[in-house]
């Protein structure tokens, strides 16, 4: 069974290999970085994206600095201003500095970047394995394309195939930049799993027709109380999953629970460009003077969810308490 | 103010002239029909759309037929045949059968068809409006370009804005046709609404933020106790603008109710091709492996409507009663 890995790094030949995943799944085209620079570029131009992927290139890109002979603080610098916000970035970076200069250490210390997320998220798929079964619903992208290791809520549903327990998967597009269309469906046909893809809007009949058991999506930061920002269209799957009293979980290294968060009232939302509506690859659909609003994430408030499943454990409520335990 | 006609006969010239829906919003082509065949490929290949719209076409196409000297048997089949499901188009034909070979009367009967949709339409609109405030959200097309008049629930919502009690519409794109950003926001901007698309997962997070008022669409279908179907989305729609304190209202012709159904469990629903989301135009998003269900229409069940709007007047719960009085 294929891994569907974003990435592989040939010691012998010193290059990082990247699948380009702006092209995907039309086309599987990989990419070979040869020194920071072009690790920070494949960063910079989304050949990868999701925040664990990014850490990862990030400290082999610091390899490839090191065995290429570029200066090494330049090739720091330019990792890091390559996504700005992702957090990971400067962690993994932070993890290699203390090795420049001695190839085998800062290859083990790359190597551990990985294994790290690796081991996290095999934890996050076994613990949500146990809590999903007949068929599932998910939103979004959260998968191997974007940590490099199994996925988050994507991991805990392939476990979940593999047990036996989950037998099918609906997958919804996720307007507006299609990373259900393009890239969970590519990962899901590459593990064999069942699935039929849905536009966003028919989750909600696919519940009331007795289709749906649970739902399980990612989190991009949760807030102490258990309140998260997620992809935009997972807080209506939350209350339609209330309505039809189906279980609604969120996957998450505790990593993404930020302790200076209280609410979720107090996280930023992303505005992004109209042109993710008027466009759809280069086909254009409305005008660029045609007013959008495309907020990128919305906020679920933690009392809609069932269970955040972690690679601890599965939390259940009071969130708040289960939360200060975990990150003890 | 324009009125968003979708089509115009010049009887001078013998001439239906019809606006190309395919290529709006980015074009405004006008297509000339001059023979019952060129209406009936017009109706076939998707010019004019919606089904009051398509009975004004298919009644104007015999007034062609008759001033062209066709053969009108021949020329009422071919009009009959071009979209089979669309029950005013039959209706269209009937009313003009009376009077075939009498060019004048023939002229009038299309002129009454239309006028028959402008004036239910014209009430829809009044007693709509009536209802409606501040901000709502509409799903789909029901305006001018759907209906040939002033459309049902987009006419509801043009009303309000005019009378001064509605200030702003929020549009959901409505995947996977985008009738939405396609038709809506350009008919509101003939009409000078103040609108914004959002995609449709994006309609819970306004509905949450405070920043929807009511909601409103239209209906394909209504059965006796007043459960209906319309375009996938709108029973997700329902069912959050219940969770949140919200109006939600439909509106229709009482021609669309449907005496021979008892409840909505009885409406069938037509799945169309998958292709609708594996690709946008002509831009492929997934290969043609990929399993897609597509289901065209969802069914709201009547204990999730605040009102039902007709030409007859804003009908309320208990519905089945409502109902046998409006049809009385």
């Amino acid at each position: 069974m294929s891994r569907a890995r974003p990435f592989r790094f040939d010691r012998r030949e010193g290059v990082f290999h990247l699948l380009d995943q702006r092209l995907l799944p039309m086309q599987e085209r990989w990419i070979q970085a040869r020194s920071a620079a072009d690790a920070a570029d494949a960063i910079r131009t989304m050949v990868v994206r999701g925040a664990p992927a990014i850490g990862v290139t990030a400290a082999y890109g610091m390899v490839l600095a090191q065995l290429s002979g570029e200066d090494l603080p330049a090739a720091d610098h330019g990792l890091r201003g390559s996504r700005p916000t992702a957090v990971n970035l400067s962690h993994a970076l932070d993890a290699m500095r203390p090795h420049w200069g001695d190839e085998r250490a800062m290859l083990r210390a790359a190597e551990e970047v990985w294994t790290e997320v690796e081991l996290t998220e095999r934890a996050i798929g076994l613990h949500g394995a146990a809590v999903l079964r007949g068929q599932v619903l998910t939103h979004c992208n959260t998968g191997p394309l974007a940590t490099g290791g199994y996925g988050t809520a994507l991991g805990a549903i392939v476990e979940a195939f593999r047990q036996g327990r989950v037998r099918h998967v609906w997958v919804d597009e996720t307007r507006p930049y299609m990373q259900g269309t393009r890239l969970t469906t590519w990962e899901l046909s590459r593990f064999g799993v069942p699935f039929t893809l849905i536009t966003d809007s028919t989750a909600a009949w696919m519940m009331s027709q007795g289709q749906v058991d649970a739902v399980i999506l990612g989190a991009d930061r949760m807030a102490m109380n258990g309140d998260f920002a997620n992809k935009i269209g997972s807080y209506g799957l939350a209350v339609l999953a209330r309505y039809h009293g189906i279980s609604f979980y969120t996957a998450l290294p505790t990593s993404t629970v930020d302790p200076q968060l209280r609410t979720g009232a107090d996280i930023p939302i992303e505005q992004r460009d109209g042109d993710e509506l008027r466009c759809v690859g280069p086909h254009r659909l409305a005008s660029a003077d045609v007013p959008v609003a495309n907020p990128a994430f919305d906020v679920t408030p933690h009392h809609l969810i069932t269970g955040v499943v972690t690679e601890r454990g599965v939390l259940y409520p009071p969130f708040d308490e289960a939360l200060r335990g975990a990150l003890d």
